[in-house]
């Protein structure tokens, strides 16, 4: 399974939680199997396409029968990393900290975030969403004892890398930036950065034109 | 404009609010100028691809000398549609719709939110970072009298459909969908999905095949 997985596409990767989902919602409803131009159809992509995907979880279907969705939902979270729960520690206890904190549907996605930090006086000591917001600089000595290895940026842009360095020093393997900007980090660290304004520049240009297009 | 806009490719547009914020810092450290090179070294980009990118908005910069930095910001403020503040409706009142709502940096992009509206009875008539929040069944008349463009989607994943749905009857043009799950709209209606599980997958993944080689 390594080898395949050094092979993933992003792309792929990225398209794993949507057929997720799709079988989940299939099973609740008592269907135990479905075939790859169903989920093709339903998802808008090509069978070629959705069959590639899910080999690379090493799920195959039968011809003419299509795969077993429990085999599917279990493939998917075992190549996902989502059967064991990773813990995860947030660094900036605001809104979108909040917000991811109280998001639902992370437990279902294998992340439980333990913890939140901040430096803020008046949030240390207090609870998110039934976690506790401690102070930041408690961060290095509790990821190393409860081996945290996700971390969760949320702090404005101009602490965003004072607190990935931290985190990096801490043992922290992965984050997930949700600061609008750039870090830079070891290679070794594995970076995941959620644009919000990369995406509104793609919203708001597409409107821009669409709107002068029909004016 | 028109033609280059249309030829504009998606990771382009997603790399302008990049080279924006960095011009922006320089220009707060007293600058005038900046050269194509110096851009893409601080980024960690192709200094090709950042000098195509910049094209498209129209700008060009002197050989051995650069862009001048005000011209460069107008340049891509102009270039997003930023100048023009775009309102938008909200609909999902809770802890996502709250931080979307809270965010600092939109309106330096050019968004406004300007009212959030949900099902709850016990949000609506409240208000949310000094918006009003409003009962979702007057995002119809409302969107046709302030003629607001921009529908960000931020409830559960098993209301989106039907929200997406009374955005589009109501003359919504753009949805930003935050909400873990696919819209189906009509192919005039510009869609941006921020999926957290899509980014959430890659990051995990990732991470499983990083602590499995170390280990």
């Amino acid at each position: 399974m390594s080898d395949e997985l050094k092979t993933a596409s992003i792309p792929s990767l990225r398209r794993l939680p949507a057929y997720y989902r799709f079988c989940k919602q299939l099973a609740e409803t008592g269907r135990q199997v479905v075939s790859c131009p169903h989920i093709a159809r339903e998802l808008h992509l090509d069978p070629t396409q959705v069959r590639k995907d899910l080999a690379m979880t090493g799920m195959v279907g039968k011809p003419r029968v299509g795969y077993t969705i429990g085999e599917l939902l279990a493939g998917i979270e075992g190549y996902l990393g989502w059967t064991n729960t990773t813990d995860a520690f947030l660094a900036g206890a605001g809104n979108l900290g909040a917000a991811l904190m109280g998001y639902p549907g992370f437990a279902d996605y294998g992340l439980n975030i333990v913890a939140a930090f901040d430096e803020d006086p008046a949030k240390i000591g207090t609870t998110l969403h039934g976690r506790p917001v401690l102070a930041m600089d408690r961060l290095p000595d509790l990821a190393e004892r409860m081996h945290v290895h996700i971390g969760i940026v949320t702090v404005p842009a101009s602490a965003a890398q004072s607190v990935a360095d931290l985190m990096v020093l801490s043992g922290i393997r992965a984050i997930w930036n949700f600061s609008p900007t750039r870090l830079d980090v070891p290679d070794s660290i594995i970076l995941e950065h959620v644009s919000l304004t990369a995406s509104l520049a793609v919203l708001t240009s597409r409107l821009a034109e669409s709107l002068k297009r029909s004016s």
